[in-house]
């Protein structure tokens, strides 16, 4: 917690608590969300946002997704799989199998339109307008062009 | 991208590629999602989940929280931003003021019922049925109790 009087200190967050002893270790390792197409968004996750794999089946998939040098994973799948949920910050895409040829499917509702909900995910790039450039050449829909130093893109299922 | 023939290869995950070299050095910084009272919320990922903070305030509050060190954090509030912009992994829990405190106000919707959506956020514990246990005691809702090594714990605006 920060010191006294900042705008991250208790007296200024009503709620905020010194983290407890017990939560040390703890750390964020996934944000996940629902695809509709595996194909689709495998290369807008690899080929546009640089992301690495990792997967695990079962009567869905999920692809958890991320900045890690898989390189460094071992071959053996539970040993892989160990590995895969020792990294912080992966995206775990689940693909319910069956949606990307379904006719009736109606897509996932990304949240930002009502009723409002998850909002996005953040990735801190070299250079942002650069990484714009990039993007728009892709083909990437945005939904914030980065006059303010950010942007805002859609993945193939409007988050 | 792993080896050939394995189920994280190329082979087969149509339309993975090797991430390009120009996005090295991109990291998953933030996950972001809306909150109806933020005195609520920062006692349940301060308290119950253990996380610090840091806050950013525009027409409405920006609480990034996380599993760093804010003790390491620089108190300088612009070398402060940049601090939290560095570091990986963490929630953006944004506050829309006056929340609340409006009677008309429905909450948000957390993806998991129709219209289907954001999934959850994971957290890694050290002991999951000790941590269980834990949020047990503080009187946490679970969506789903650990019998198969994880469990789905809600926070305070449903995620």
């Amino acid at each position: 917690m920060a010191s006294s009087g900042s705008k991250e200190s208790a007296a200024n967050n009503p709620g905020l608590h010194t983290p407890p002893q017990v939560t040390k270790g703890y750390f964020m390792q996934q944000t996940c969300f629902p695809i509709k197409d595996p194909k689709i968004s495998l290369d807008f996750y690899s080929r546009v946002l640089g992301m690495s794999i990792d997967v695990a089946e079962m009567k869905f998939t999920l692809y958890f997704m991320g900045y890690e040098d898989v390189s460094k994973a071992l071959s053996d799948p539970i040993d892989r799989t160990v590995w895969t949920f020792s990294k912080p910050a992966t995206i775990e895409l689940t693909h319910n199998w069956g949606t990307e040829s379904d006719p009736e499917f109606k897509g996932y509702h990304p949240g930002n339109s009502e009723p409002l909900g998850f909002g996005h995910i953040g990735i801190t790039v070299d250079d942002t307008f650069k990484a714009y450039e990039r993007f728009a050449s892709l083909g990437v829909e945005f939904a914030k062009t980065p006059e303010d130093g950010f942007a805002f893109i859609k993945d193939p299922d409007g988050y």
